[in-house]
């Protein structure tokens, strides 16, 4: 019998082992081992229960690992970290971390679903107590603690989990202050777009101070201060949100190739360079439709089709993964904040001649009460009007709008076929002319 | 200088006027004439104000004739009504309803945007006060104040304008009873769709009697009930709802064609057979783009631009209207009901081998408070797994998610395609895997 040994117990270890199983059935062993307490977490909510919104740490999980062992036949293994993978003689080494006992597992075929891991400033006190990075449960709950006996707590970083936690941190009656290296927030997003972000983090009182360099964190045993090129900030809890890196160690034990992004390389099967180990999730680079390379953007939706995928091919299919266009929604206080295909800025750098447009208009019809403005923004390519990438920013009716959009660049839609795309109307949700048709036409002209 | 006489003064007519003199501007003499009191009004916004969530008729106005006028130097000219079209000799004759007095008006251009009218049953008893349809800004006046002053009311039909009509007479208290020819609610959604539907209406306190012929109405002057194939029903307010007639009259007087769906015929120009006559909105075909065909589907959306277009060609442009997909939206109670494409009967009909998938997802990631199911229903090809059609009901995040759906139709994707979608995730808005990846999912396996 074949045996499949899958590391990392979250996204995309646990379709890959789903699919593959699903497909193989009593002609594969599968075994995932899962070094942290939890598997099959919801990374994405950890924000809401840092907040209290989502109670307890079991309600961030979507399958129990006693579900998963029962409906799957898939033995799972917690606190279990393979340290090592001797791909010549075809086992691996796992480590216990329980009973501290190691112990080697064959293998025929290997997916690598390591994730990533939160990245550090590198600078002294990152070890204090009350410090931290946002990846696992065990990382939430701990925060989660950190918080709760802070009265002051300082974000480092203002990407998305920067600012979902703010709101988490607000809510909890927290003074919060974001440092943040650059000008602007949220760098995927063009400057004006981010603007309207700051502008309402800092209307729910949280303190925003750029083009800081965070020198240290000090206190005894437990954070007390950050200190800062702008001065100290007091801290009783600290958050290192400067975004995620590829855990590629392993692989690059047995010489899986690491992409210019710093992710593991894969192919649209999902295969490694190396013959039988597969990759995907937060580890793995995915390609980039719209940029027509790989690019390393880990979320856990990627996550789960490039595992569902994986194991498919595993299983003995022949399966692709297409791709990514690089949507991400996301929810900062009271604004739906979204994103797909390339900014401008990003649009430039990989050499297109493009422009960007920007219209404001209303989420609802005028004549139904609500609605809020929905700002639009689209980046379009000079010569062929191919649409590039959107963002959008409004109280209401952005996150399910940019799907359109993400949409529209996976059918290589111009402007003008935006224009053109007969989306409904009903005054409780859109105006006549929705606010994507009136960017589109904005940009088909311009 | 050249003449353009637009006749009809919502939204096909006020989108050809304006965007003809936009291009021609001091080259164009523009005249709009229009046979109601109001102009630009927003028809699918009645229901709201009907039930008082829109206050007054002029908040159902999306811009004044005053400000029309001022801004576009195009005069308007309500209660003016165009009796007849000299086409040789290049005038058309107007009735001024209010100074009753009749006068010739010269064209070089005409724009036929004479909308629709709703269809009634050919029974005794129409004529009674109380009993309604409802197309224009009157129309909803009057039966605001039938419904204020009734106890019971009775609706003819069970389509969109019926079912709206519905909530907004239960929100005034009233009892309603829907009397409907068919077994079906919404007869351009599949069965097990619309009965979603019919199962919210009912939950209300509204009545639905299903396979009845309405009879006659009859009352002294005022109508006092229903007389149905089933029995009499107690009304002092009737609205019949069974659809629209698009308004030709004028149109057949001087030869333009009348396509098989009973509207006028147009080319994607917007372009009728007669030359410099167009036509778009309400009274007039569009083509599908899935049928490959022409379609009668009168909404505001494909008014507002195949009115643009018929203003653009006649403003010397040459643009054209790709078409629509049949995207429709309407809140129903607390549903969000929302279709594109074809149902399965309309795609069998339409000679498509064809089958039908249904899923039930959740409206928001499992481990976000609150959240719906929706209900997702696709209509593909066999064959090719071109996705031909879409319908979704559920309590939030249906709106805009059929545009997605839109714009897999215009694209032509298959239900793999849909599968591969780079939708955006956050758990206030989605689950990991959307409704919409996992009805695909379902669609392209079947």
């Amino acid at each position: 019998m074949e045996k499949l040994v899958v590391i990392g117990g979250v996204a995309a270890g646990l379709s890959a082992a789903s699919a593959a199983k699903r497909l193989k059935k009593g002609d594969l062993s599968t075994v995932v081992f899962e070094k942290s307490g939890y598997i099959s977490y919801g990374a994405c909510s950890e924000p809401y229960f840092v907040s209290g919104l989502v109670p307890q740490p079991e309600d961030l999980i979507e399958i129990t690992p006693e579900e998963f062992e029962q409906k799957r036949s898939i033995p799972i293994r917690r606190m279990h970290e393979v340290v090592e993978i001797d791909y010549k003689n075809g086992y691996v080494t796992v480590d216990d971390l329980v009973n501290h006992r190691s112990f080697k597992e064959q293998f025929d075929y290997i997916m690598i679903a390591t994730g990533a891991t939160g990245k550090t400033l590198g600078v002294a006190g990152e070890k204090l107590m009350g410090v931290h990075t946002l990846r696992t449960v065990e990382d939430a709950i701990s925060i989660r603690h950190s918080a709760r006996n802070a009265e002051d707590i300082v974000i480092c970083g203002g990407g998305y989990i920067g600012l979902e936690m703010a709101e988490a941190f607000v809510s909890l009656g927290k003074h919060v202050t974001i440092l943040k290296k650059t000008s602007q927030m949220l760098l995927n997003f063009d400057s004006e777009m981010s603007a309207l972000v700051e502008e309402e983090v800092r209307s729910k009182g949280v303190t925003i101070t750029t083009g800081v360099d965070i020198l240290s964190f000090e206190g005894h045993g437990r954070v007390e201060k950050v200190v800062a090129s702008k001065g100290e900030v007091k801290a009783e809890a600290v958050l290192i949100a400067k975004g995620a890196l590829p855990n590629v160690d392993l692989a690059q034990q047995i010489g899986v190739k690491i992409g210019v992004t710093g992710a593991i390389a894969v192919n649209k099967h999902q295969k490694t360079n190396v013959e039988r180990v597969y990759a995907g999730g937060d580890c793995a680079e995915a390609y980039h439709i719209v940029r027509g390379k790989p690019a390393y953007i880990p979320l856990g939706t990627t996550a789960n089709k490039a595992g569902r995928v994986a194991g498919e091919n595993i299983g003995g299919l022949n399966t692709e993964f297409p791709g990514i266009v690089g949507t991400a929604v996301s929810k900062i206080f009271d604004l739906e904040v979204a994103r797909t295909g390339l900014s401008l800025k990003e649009a430039t750098g990989d050499g297109f001649d493009a422009y960007a447009t920007t219209i404001r208009h209303r989420s609802r019809s005028k004549h139904y009460p609500g609605g809020y403005p929905i700002t639009v923004h689209l980046i379009t390519e000079r010569d062929t009007r191919r649409l590039l990438g959107a963002q959008m920013i409004g109280r209401e009716g952005v996150a399910h709008r940019i799907d359109v959009m993400a949409a529209a660049l996976h059918g290589g839609m111009t402007a003008e076929d935006v224009y053109h795309l007969d989306l409904g109307y009903a005054p409780p949700f859109a105006p006549a002319w929705d606010p994507i048709l009136i960017a589109a036409n904005k940009a088909r002209k311009a």
